[in-house]
């Protein structure tokens, strides 16, 4: 007979219908006459409770079916009268498929450190949390994907491997096929990377948002969603080596249309997250951040502040002269550290934070300049407990000004001609921004270090599985 | 006035209002008192027309509105009288926002070849092929991700950078952070891989279908979606070394329930794709493969035939037999090669064919062996014109066999040590599959080289844009 998911299991109410459920033992417990089996295959974070009868079974039969063993059983869908659940399975045929030596099976024991269950990153996906978590990980993603799709927007598939670096987000990891030891030098003891893969030096990409330029740039609204390498050595709870990145693009759209598209986006998702995985967020807010369930609904209903950046300097100056401390100075001019933002967020406005309209010492080459000479139309997306969350701005769409700028900066412009031409060839206004998916996931899950939200973090001296 | 995207402007019946399209310009003609403006802003293949009064607007004004410029037009929608459409903008307002220089724009004339497009690959999705390539991309993404959602399967995201090469798949690109001419070495003159980044030799994956199993094996019932690489020197029109795939992986099944998963997703996709990108696939089917559309609903609408390798052998052997003429040699035991897997779906069966039980020689060690001790249950979905869609298999479940095999073929098992844990904790029947995104994507658009359906395809001596 075929199997019912135990999600689906759990609301049936045709009680005494035969049914058939397979997963994996959570705990066994019971009395000399029947056992109580809490089962769990994935689907759901509850159990549904499998009672077998000792005697029909034998002793001797159930003794493998341990915490961590696979079983498949068929039997009656009952009423049940235990707390927490309105239905139980009573078993008449229990296969076990695998057992799962109590002695040598690492998840025996509840209450295991976060830090234990990264080195076991195979198996973490069998416990509560980590089962939310990526269940919350995938709702994530098909909620981004609905709503671009919605909105009719494109996804767009830009570079993983790159052999341009203009974006200058930070150091890259090479890729090459070259025999290290053999390396071919040319006459001035440079490598000669002609004998590499692609016949020059290549990279894994820090973003997609000049490829995703141009794609807006002929499809109009396009989005990215891939993932994104930083080689910096920063061994810390918010980053990650190997993180995935959603980047829309879209043509015609000025910063204003930008923040609206960055506030609908976010609050998008995380209402899916409410509607869809209410069992997995109930969890998580119990486990680990009693305020969760609030602060996500607090970010649904309320709009975000759009506040310039020299507003914001002035805000925070204002409460220095009041006697806020902070670590770090803070003058027009310089870059706001994670407690200035969250200062603005959290004590001043009390809601999420859209920053604009930043020094242009301080952003990217590739965004709009204002007429004041001085700033650019850059936005940071700034939230509760995690500081910044999106980061975009305008693009300058004015081919003397962008090349200017690039120049001024040092960006090589000969390896990004083809960006460049956008601005030669039909050029318009246009504008994106960039999310990181493990940062949205910090904050729709309540997780408190970035290497829980991703199946298998890589970070310094880690690639492990 | 807000801006109305051209796939919705050319659908509107209220003849009269005033609208805002923004988008580049395909063409202008006309004669001495107006101007006929073809537009499209990427929404859809369809061009919209504008009407400019050249009195109006004046010859000067108008003269930088050439092939490729951007620009903005505010008008009175009415009815069309021309053929092909049926709404058409008449100018009230014309604003230019960039142009484009008749002498160095190269998408000025129509019939270039598809080596130049590539060579300007930025501009090429500005063309009405490539749009309509990539529109049919994103939808093939979009049904990938709703076929798997609505079947309660999680996406999830296995690792792109790996220390460990197990599947055997191909050439691997290695990713490093030292500096090549510093490289440290230890005594034995072997290079020092704890000064890399993650501390020893790391390479982009070829699949995720090992660590997409441990996530089946929790979960349930999962799929990937990411890309792989293969830094084979491979310059065909079939091979890409940056490619996506799709991998799901499913707890409980077994092949025939692979098999019946492995149909009902492609033909999902390909009734998604004539539901949804009617437009894009005329124009393909006119201009490319007449038989396209034909051919995507034959395959929507028949059933993929079940053949056992070995019946595949007999069928070809018989048909060398009566005089047919292959390339290569066929007997039980060899590979079967292109020709022959396209004599069985073409001229035998004359449908989608899904071979199964290969020999265990010529597949990985993770397949699961029958009890003739001879064929594993592997299986590969074969299509008309492009062969080998999906590849995939029923899972090895028993540990031992699974070491014994590994061992058997060199696969060094101490770098999947967390493979095997699988077997030993809550074993389980389980199956899985790989579909190449851009294989799919040359069946659906009709395309025939791999490099025309991704936007900046990378292969040997080719990483630009």
């Amino acid at each position: 007979m075929s199997r019912t998911v135990i999600v689906d299991a759990l609301k049936r109410t045709d009680f005494g219908a035969e049914v058939n459920i397979k997963g994996w033992v959570r705990t066994r417990r019971g009395n000399k006459n029947v056992s109580f089996i809490a089962l769990n295959d994935g689907s759901t974070i509850n159990n549904i409770q499998v009672v077998a009868d000792n005697e029909k079974f034998g002793d001797e039969y159930l003794k493998p079916i341990t915490t961590g063993a696979c079983i498949s059983v068929t039997g009656k869908l009952v009423e049940s009268l235990g707390q927490g659940q309105h239905v139980e399975i009573q078993a008449e045929k229990i296969e076990i498929y695998g057992i799962a030596d109590p002695e040598s099976y690492p998840l025996q024991k509840k209450g295991h450190t976060m830090e234990f269950l990264r080195e076991i990153a195979h198996l973490r996906p069998r416990t509560n949390t980590f089962g939310a978590v990526f269940r919350v990980r995938h709702n994530m993603a098909m909620a981004i994907h609905t709503f671009f799709h919605e909105r009719g927007f494109f996804y767009f598939h830009t570079p993983i491997i790159t052999a341009s670096d203009c974006e200058g987000a930070g150091q890259m990891f090479q890729v090459t096929t070259m025999n290290l030891y053999d390396l071919k030098k040319d006459e001035t003891g440079q490598i000669d990377y002609s004998n590499d893969f692609f016949g020059k030096q290549a990279s894994l990409t820090v973003s997609g948002q000049l490829e995703g330029e141009l794609a807006a740039m002929s499809m109009g609204a396009i989005y990215t969603f891939g993932p994104t390498f930083r080689a910096e050595n920063s061994n810390t709870p918010r980053h990650l080596s190997e993180f995935w990145m959603i980047e829309p693009e879209v043509a015609f759209n000025e910063i204003a249309e930008n923040m609206q598209l960055a506030q609908d986006f976010i609050q998008y998702c995380v209402k899916w997250a409410l509607d869809n995985c209410k069992d997995d967020l109930d969890f998580l807010c119990n486990m680990y951040d009693k305020e969760l369930i609030e602060r996500l609904n607090f970010v649904v209903n309320n709009d975000f502040e759009r506040v310039t950046y020299t507003k914001g300097v002035e805000i925070l100056e204002a409460a220095i002269a009041k006697g806020q401390k902070f670590e770090f100075p803070v003058s027009w001019g310089t870059d706001l550290q994670s407690e200035h933002e969250r200062y603005l967020v959290e004590q001043h406005y009390k809601k999420p934070v859209i920053l604009t309209d930043y020094p242009k010492e301080i952003k990217s080459f590739y965004m709009k300049q204002n007429d004041d000479g001085k700033t650019v139309r850059a936005m940071d997306v700034l939230f509760p407990k995690i500081g910044e969350i999106i980061g975009g701005s305008q693009r300058e769409e004015d081919y003397l000004k962008l090349k200017t700028r690039a120049d001024e900066m040092g960006v090589p412009t000969k390896d990004i001609w083809w960006y460049l031409e956008t601005r030669k060839f039909g050029t318009a206004p246009h504008s994106g921004f960039g999310l990181g998916f493990e940062r949205l996931l910090l904050f729709v899950t309540g997780m408190s270090n970035i290497r829980d939200v991703i199946p298998f973090p890589r970070t310094p001296n880690n690639a492990e599985f």
